[in-house]
C-alpha cells in the first residue's frame, strides 16, 4: 500500500478560477457542442440580443444575418441590427465579460437573461480562431467600431482598435469568426432557427444570406411593437424563505408591513391584515432588515393560506393568439388549427409565467417522411425557438404526457400534425446555461399540458366531425349506387324517364341526408360539451 | 409607436455579477430541481469528494451518510469519510467559494473537476434552510470544527465559531441542513446512488443511515486502491488550436522543439523531426511564447498526418474487468455476463479516455415490470453513478444506436438485459454543470458503442447456444417419448424386459445426441468467428 500522502500536500495547489475559464474549459455547457449546433447558438445568441435591444428601446427589429464559409468548418458571422447601439464604456463588459449585463436583476421578462450570451460567443470565437470580435455601434449621439476580445484568466474585456465612425451609423453590427462549426440545412441548423424566430416574432424583419449567398427574407407580419412588459413586482405565491429574507435584507421600509405592501404585487393593507391574522405573533413594526428565516418562513407559510388575485398579464410579453394563428396558417396553412393563450399562473418564487399552445392538423403541419406524416413540436421560451436538448424540455414532457387517442390521434408520431408552445415568464428556468430546454417544474409542466389539452379537444371535435363525414360519406355513396338501378326499375313499372326518376331520387337523397348529417353534427358538439373539464387534472382552479 | 429609448437608458442598469449569484439563480443548473434529485446531488457531490480525497492521499476509503428527516421536505445529512481532512486555512476556498479546487487545472483524472459542487450544497443549504454547513476536519496536524456560508455577493467564505477539537479526529464530516428536498427509494435516490457507487468502487466501504434510521452496509469488496491514475502530459491528437497557443505561450521553454517534446506525452525528439518536414516552413528554434495562432493552427493540422502511439494506460483510472465481473456476479448473478475494457482512444483535446462495458443477462438483470423483464442501462463516469438526463447522455445514445436484434435481443425494452458502461477521463465532458450527461462528442458515443458491440457479440453466442439448446433439447424430448412405446414394442417381439431395453435405448440416444450437440456448438463458433470484426465501424483502427 502506497503511503498516506497528507491535506496540506493535497490542497497546495488550490486555486480560484474565472468564470471565462470555466466556460472555456466547458463550453458544450454554453451549446457549443457538434459543429450545427454550436454556429446556431452563436445566431441564436445576437439575435436575442438584437431583439430585446429593439423592443426595449421601442424600435421595430431588422435584423440581418450573413453566414459566409471561410474554411473547413470555419465560418463568419455578421449580425446587424436596427437598434439602439451599446455605449462605449459599456461595450467591454457587454459583449466580453461573462455574467455582466443588464437583465439579471431586473423583475421584466426578456429573452436574454443571464449576462452570458453575448460574451460566451466573444470566447468561443477566441478559443476557435484566436481572433477578437469586430463590433460597430451607432447610438444616435457617437459612432464607433473596435475589435473586442477576453482575458480569459481576469474575465476583463481586451478593446483594440478603437476608432470613430460616422455618426449617421445606428445600430450595432458584429462580425465575429468562428472554428469547429458548420453550416446546415436541417432542423438544428441557422435557418430553421431563424424561421422560427421570425413564427414567433411576427413584428420583426429578419433576412439571413447563407454560405451560398442565398438570401431569405423573413418581412415582417404586423407593424406594432408587441406590449411592452411592465417592470414588476414579485408574487407572493410560491415565494421561497430565501427570496423574502433577501428582499426583506436590502429593502428601505421601516416596518415589515409596509414593506411587504411594497414590495410584492397584489399584496395590499388588507392582505397585510390578513396575514397579521395567520401569523399572530410575528411583530409587523418590526425592521425588515432584522427579520429572521424562521420569521420569513412563517410568512411564506401563511402566503399560502391567503387567496390572492392571479399575476399581472402585463409584466408577461406573450406572442399573442391572433399573431400565432396568423404565423401557424402563413407557414402549415393546415387543415385544422386550434389556438389558446391561458391565463397567466405562478411558479415557486412567486414567478408568473404564461403557456400559448397551438395545434395544426393537415396541410404542411407534421412532417413529412419516407411513408408518411410525423408529429412535431415547436418549443417556444420568450419567443426564442428552442432547437436542442428536447428530451429534457418541460415542453416535450407535457406534450408526451397527453393522451392523445382520447383527442382522436392514433399515433402522435404518426400524424400530420404540429404543436406549437411557447412559455412566457420574467424568470424561464433553463435546464442549462445553453438554454435549450425548460427545467420540468411540477407546476409548469401542468401548466403546458392543461394548454396543450384545451386545443386538443377542440382537435377532437374536428377530428370526429371528420371521421363522422367520412362514415356517413361512404353511406351516402352506398345509397347512391343503388340509385341508377333503382331508377331503371322504377323507369319499366312507371314509365317516367330513367333520368327524372334519378335526378329526382338524387335530390331527395341529397336534401334528407344533409339534414341528417346536421342533426348528428349538433348530437355531437352535445355530447362534448357536456364532456368538458373531465379530463382537467387537479389543481386547475383559480387561485 | 412609444418613444425611442437610447441606449444610455438601457445600459445604465449594467451590472458584473458573482458566480454565486449566478448559480443562487440557476441552481437547477447544479442539480438542484426537483425534490429527490436535490437530496440525491447533495450526498453525490459529498460521496464523490470524499472518494477523491481518500484516493489521493492513498487511503482505503470509508464513508458513511446519515439522512434524517428534519419537518417535511427539510432533511440534515451527514457525510464523514476517514480522508485526509482540509487545511483550516484552504476550508472556506474548498467548501464555500463556487470555482476554487485543486483540480480544475491538473491533468489527472478524478471524479471532481469544477471546484463547484461542495460549494454548491453549502449555497443550496443556505438558499433552502439559511444555515451554514457545519464541518469538523483532522488532518492528523490539527483538527478543527466551524461553521461555514457563502457571501453570496461577493462569492467569498463566512466562517463563524471556529474552534479546535481533539487532534485525534482524522478526516472530515460535513453536516448540512437542506429544504425543498425528499428522500425516496427509487431509481433517482440516494440508496440507488450509492449502491451503484459501490458497485463502481469495490475498494470502498460506503454506509447509509436513511430517515427511518435503517442502516445500509455496502462493504468493500477488494482491499487495495485502485492503480493511482499518473498525472500525464497532454497527447497531441486532436489538441486544438487554442489549446497549444495557450500552452505555448505559459512555457518556460526557449524553443518551440523542446516546448512540443516537454509539453506532450508521445512526442520525442524523433516526432519533432517529423513535424519539421510537414511544416518545413515553420521555424522550430522561435521562442514559443511568440508563436502566432497561424503557427498554432499549422501545427495541429500536422498533428494529424503523423502517426501517434496511443496515449498511455495509467494516466486514467478504470474500475477494471475484474472488479466489474466480480461485481455484476455480486448485485446481478446473471445467467451470462460479457465484460470488456477498451484501450484508451483520445478526443479533441489531445485528451485520453476509455470505456468500460459489461453486459447481463438473466438473472437479477434488467428491471422487474408487471408484465415481464425490461433492459436498464447503469451509467457511469469516472466511476460516479449517473442518475440524471440520461436522454442527452452520450452513453444512451451509443447503446440505443445499438441494433441489438443483430445480438438476439428482440427489443432491448422488454429483456431481463442489464447493461453497464463507465467512460473514464482526464477530463469528462459534461454536458451540464450538474454532470449527469456526458456530451454527445462522436469519437466517445462511437467508442461506447463499440465497447457494447463487443459485448453483445459474446451475448449473441450465448443466445444462438441457447436457441440450439432450446431447440434441440425439444428434439430430444420427442425421441425420449417415443422411447417407452418402442421399449414395449421391442419386449414383444424379443422377449427381453421392457426395462432394459428402455434404459440401453436411453443411454445410447444421449450419448450420440450429446456428440451431436457439441459438434453444432463448434461449427456456431466458427461461424462467429469468421463474422467477427464485420461489425465494426469505420475508424476502429489503431492511431
Amino acid at each position: 500500500m502506497p503511503n498516506v500522502v497528507d491535506a496540506d500536500t493535497i490542497f497546495k495547489e488550490l486555486k480560484t478560477h474565472s468564470i471565462s475559464e470555466f466556460f472555456r474549459k466547458n463550453s458544450q455547457m454554453l451549446g457549443y457542442s457538434g459543429k450545427v449546433r454550436s454556429l446556431t447558438t452563436v445566431v441564436h445568441e445576437y439575435v436575442t440580443n438584437s431583439l430585446d435591444a429593439c423592443e426595449e428601446a421601442n424600435i421595430l427589429p431588422y435584423i440581418s444575418v450573413r453566414i459566409s464559409e471561410i474554411s473547413d468548418s470555419k465560418y463568419s458571422v455578421v449580425v446587424s441590427d436596427n437598434g439602439p447601439g451599446i455605449p462605449e464604456k459599456m461595450m467591454g463588459r457587454v459583449l466580453a465579460t461573462v455574467l455582466s449585463g443588464t437583465k439579471f436583476h431586473r423583475y421584466v421578462q426578456q429573452r436574454g437573461q443571464q449576462g452570458i450570451g453575448g460574451s460566451g460567443c466573444t470566447l468561443f470565437s477566441l478559443i476557435t480562431t484566436g481572433k477578437p470580435i469586430h463590433v460597430k455601434s451607432g447610438t444616435g449621439k457617437a459612432a464607433y467600431e473596435c475589435d473586442l476580445t477576453i482575458d480569459i484568466k481576469s474575465n476583463k474585456p481586451l478593446i483594440t482598435n478603437m476608432a470613430a465612425i460616422d455618426k449617421s451609423f445606428r445600430g450595432l453590427e458584429i462580425y465575429g469568426e468562428f472554428g469547429d462549426v458548420k453550416y446546415e440545412n436541417s432542423d438544428h441548423g441557422v435557418y430553421e432557427y431563424l424561421r422560427r424566430t421570425a413564427l414567433s416574432n411576427p413584428h420583426a424583419t429578419i433576412k439571413l444570406v447563407d454560405p451560398e449567398n442565398k438570401s431569405y427574407d423573413f418581412a415582417r407580419a404586423v407593424d406594432e411593437l408587441p406590449k411592452k412588459p411592465k417592470v414588476t413586482k414579485p408574487h407572493p405565491l410560491g415565494i421561497s424563505t430565501n427570496d423574502l429574507i433577501e428582499f426583506a435584507h436590502m429593502s428601505e421600509s421601516r416596518k415589515i408591513s409596509s414593506f411587504l405592501v411594497d414590495t410584492f404585487s397584489r399584496l395590499s393593507q388588507n392582505k397585510v391584515d390578513e396575514l397579521r391574522g395567520i401569523v399572530s405573533d410575528l411583530d409587523f413594526d418590526k425592521d425588515p432588515k432584522r427579520m429572521t428565516w424562521d420569521e420569513s418562513d412563517r410568512l411564506v407559510k401563511a402566503f399560502k393560506q391567503v387567496k390572492w388575485i392571479a399575476p399581472d398579464l402585463d409584466s408577461l410579453s406573450t406572442i399573442g393568439e391572433r399573431q400565432v394563428r396568423a404565423t401557424i396558417k402563413n407557414i402549415l396553412n393546415p387543415q385544422f388549427m386550434s389556438v389558446i393563450e391561458r391565463r397567466p399562473k405562478v411558479f415557486s418564487g412567486g414567478i408568473p409565467f404564461s403557456v400559448e399552445a397551438g395545434i395544426a392538423y393537415g396541410g404542411n403541419a407534421g412532417k413529412e417522411t419516407g411513408d408518411g406524416s410525423q408529429g412535431v413540436l415547436i418549443r417556444f421560451a420568450n419567443k426564442v425557438p428552442l432547437l436542442f436538448d428536447g428530451s429534457i424540455c418541460a415542453i416535450t414532457s407535457a406534450v408526451n404526457g397527453v393522451d392523445w387517442k382520447r383527442y382522436g390521434i392514433k399515433e402522435f408520431d404518426k400524424e400530420p400534425i404540429s404543436v406549437m408552445v411557447n412559455v412566457s415568464s420574467i424568470y424561464v428556468p433553463y435546464s442549462g446555461v445553453g438554454k435549450q430546454a425548460v427545467s420540468q417544474e411540477a407546476e409548469i409542466v401542468e401548466e403546458i399540458k392543461l394548454a396543450v389539452m384545451e386545443c386538443a379537444r377542440e382537435l377532437q371535435r374536428y377530428m370526429s366531425g371528420e371521421k363522422n363525414k367520412s362514415i356517413q360519406s361512404s353511406r351516402y355513396n352506398t345509397i347512391m349506387r343503388y340509385v341508377s338501378q333503382l331508377a331503371s326499375n322504377l323507369n319499366e313499372i312507371t314509365g317516367v324517364k330513367r333520368e327524372e326518376i334519378e335526378k329526382d331520387l338524387k335530390s331527395l337523397i341529397s336534401s334528407r341526408y344533409k339534414k341528417l348529417l346536421e342533426d348528428e353534427a349538433a348530437d355531437n358538439a352535445a355530447e362534448d360539451e357536456a364532456e368538458e373539464g373531465t379530463d382537467e387534472p387537479e389543481g386547475e382552479g383559480e387561485e
